[in-house]
């Protein structure tokens, strides 16, 4: 019955299409968001338990949104319940890092056409490492964030609809063959992107009265961040792990999330309860002049990219990962090789041509995590104290949540 | 002495940065190019040597451009030679299997701007069987051929000179990175290309009096044709090579070409002297319902790609391809390794992501393939009795050709 169930899990993740529809504010699109919401990445807690660049980031995102003057007058509001705090996952969204959503942000609007669900992501901020997601909040991020409001979202925005929908399924399924895992590496989805809407920017310029100025700026913005698909692929890994919740006896992880204090994961058949544990070991290779003692964990949820069987589980299709992140390619090949031994499924769709075009492992069993001992290999850009991206790694997801989920799923289900 | 010579020749292949400015007619930049004349690929032959698809195409090309009524006209004025061949690799250009070139079709001019040298290469056609370089011409070949000087070329021209030139240099680096060994993968360079032309072409159909149409054809025609950056990096590679070119004392190779009936190799210190030999060997992957048998040899100088360290050379990039042209990603890093045994040196910028970024290796050297016994594995497209491709697969460069360059080194140098 658990095999069924976890057969049926690894198929929707397989069958989804999700399909880039548009840009849009937040506050116009996602399922139970207001104006004084702020939403974050991460298991929900009470305010006092944020701390560091995460409770920094909320505190941005407050005074970003006009909700509040300064950070004592955010930090009242927050402690008071008048500006509110959600969960990113609980409104079909992911958080990059602290993960931080205001009422007017422009989000990327994908949805799973195979089962009509509908997910969100914020856009990249740029690769400077101070910014907003990072714990970073002054002028020069408030700037960028508002950059992102007027031009590149709506820009992008309209070349999305000009093009009638983005199927992201096809594109994610190359970038894979062109050496993305789509986690710590995107260019080949970034470039891939682009093509695709060049010829929307190219019909939009040429319109009467059309400001070639503006698209052209965001061109360049594609052009300059290799990362910019990440956002895209969250939001598309959304759609398709939300596909996959709620399926009465199924052991398959639906979700994974990370605050500034808590690893938690959601498992299909046990609804929206979160499994949490501890923060999770990593393997960092940190930018030059930082040690692992400058880490700071913020939150982070692109691990919805794992879930979905990329990530750590592909990082065999992309080998020039290692100058970046760390490993050989062998080692490399090795983690994503072991990711086959905890998960359900080969996908149909996303193979890694290195290992003769075998299917990605996906659709990660609690029961197999424990068994074997092999914690699911997360690929992971990583914050520093006082703000910033100080460098990337492999995290490995604490073995604590799998153990509760398992003794809840015993519990629910019997042996 | 030698040996400095053959590192001279490596150092001009790595350190060469062949840029693309611009697409035009032939006759207006092909140097020795004349209205009556016929470019093919080949070490040159007589008339009535040139034999099945390669002839056809010949007379194709006569015919396209003019020069002939028809196929017996064109028979006369070849013979006559009132219509003369020319050789590809003589006139700074390389030809895609039989390689034509007549004066009115436009070429793409890359400038090596480290050495001041220019080379040239025709537009790709399209992925239809039925090409005039497969030696097919009829009237849909017409239309193609007529359709690529009319829209792609001026268009593509266009929007290069917008530019101001475009490094292949990094751009080929970026797409050994992206799963292209550029000879017969190529989906990362038209990728690339595509995203750095995209804003040049946004800012033309911006402009008063646009055509946005022809654009938007044009960037449709990259967007179906994975394979059109083979003809920008074979122009690159062109560039490149002619830098190497009359190094007293280098082994080097320095050209390689096929035409109907011989494969022939020109060496770095021994001048524009052709060594001849027999028709290559190949390990074919056949379109479904042909067999080895309707194999024909048409000529083809894509292996420039394996001249400047790439295609054979660089199999390990690219993976994906095992799909195309057989084998597994086991036997082709096994491939690609074993190219170091005859070559000079590692490339400096083009790197292998699965071999721990090494570089891929560069710079044939005929002794060494002597010695060995390892031939040069050359990735091509396969061209079918009766016209068209009918597949895919690796070659090896004939022993005899080596042997005779070696004969007339020791010849010229001494032992």
């Amino acid at each position: 019955m658990r095999e069924a169930a976890n057969n049926e899990a690894a198929k929707r993740l397989c069958s989804s299409t999700p399909t880039l529809v548009g840009v849009e504010p937040a506050i116009d699109v996602i399922p139970g968001m207001t104006e004084q919401m702020i939403l974050t990445s991460g298991a929900p807690l009470e305010w006092d338990r944020y701390s560091g660049g995460q409770r920094m980031a909320i505190i941005g995102g407050a005074i970003y949104e006009g909700l509040a003057r300064d950070e004592a007058d955010a930090e009242a509001k927050l402690a008071s319940g008048e500006i509110t705090i959600g969960s990113t996952h609980d409104h079909a969204c992911v958080g990059s890092v602290a993960g931080i959503y205001t009422a007017s942000m422009p989000v990327l609007v994908v949805e799973n056409r195979e089962f009509g669900n509908t997910a969100f992501c914020n856009l990249y901020e740029g690769k400077s490492p101070r910014r907003l997601n990072y714990g970073v909040y002054d002028q020069e991020v408030h700037d960028g964030l508002k950059y992102l409001e007027e031009v590149v979202g709506p820009v992008l925005g309209e070349a999305i609809k000009r093009s009638g929908g983005i199927d992201l399924k096809t594109m994610m399924r190359r970038a894979v063959n062109m050496g993305d895992e789509l986690h710590s590496r995107n260019t080949a989805g970034t470039t891939l992107l682009t093509k695709e809407l060049a010829p929307h920017f190219v019909a939009a310029a040429g319109e009467p009265g059309a400001d070639s100025a503006r698209l052209l700026e965001t061109l360049a913005f594609l052009a300059e961040n290799d990362y910019f698909f990440l956002r895209v692929g969250m939001a598309a890994g959304k759609a398709t792990a939300d596909a996959a919740r709620d399926i009465e006896n199924s052991s398959v992880v639906s979700a994974m999330t990370l605050s500034c204090c808590e690893f938690s994961v959601r498992v299909s058949g046990l609804g929206d309860r979160w499994f949490r544990g501890p923060l999770p070991d990593v393997e960092a290779q940190l930018f030059e002049s930082y040690s692992e003692d400058d880490i700071e964990w913020m939150g982070g949820e692109s691990m919805i990219m794992e879930t979905i069987g990329l990530g750590g589980f592909a990082q065999a299709a992309a080998p020039a990962l290692q100058a970046y992140q760390g490993g050989s390619p062998e080692a490399m090949a090795q983690t994503n090789e072991s990711m086959y031994e905890i998960t359900v499924a080969e996908h149909s769709d996303f193979r890694i041509p290195y290992f003769g075009y075998r299917g990605t492992p996906v659709g990660i069993e609690i029961f197999k995590v424990i068994e074997t001992g092999i914690l699911p290999a997360i690929d992971a850009g990583l914050a520093g104290r006082g703000g910033g991206q100080i460098g990337a790694g492999i995290l490995r997801a604490p073995r604590d949540c799998f153990e509760q989920a398992a003794a809840a799923f015993t519990e629910r289900y019997g042996q």
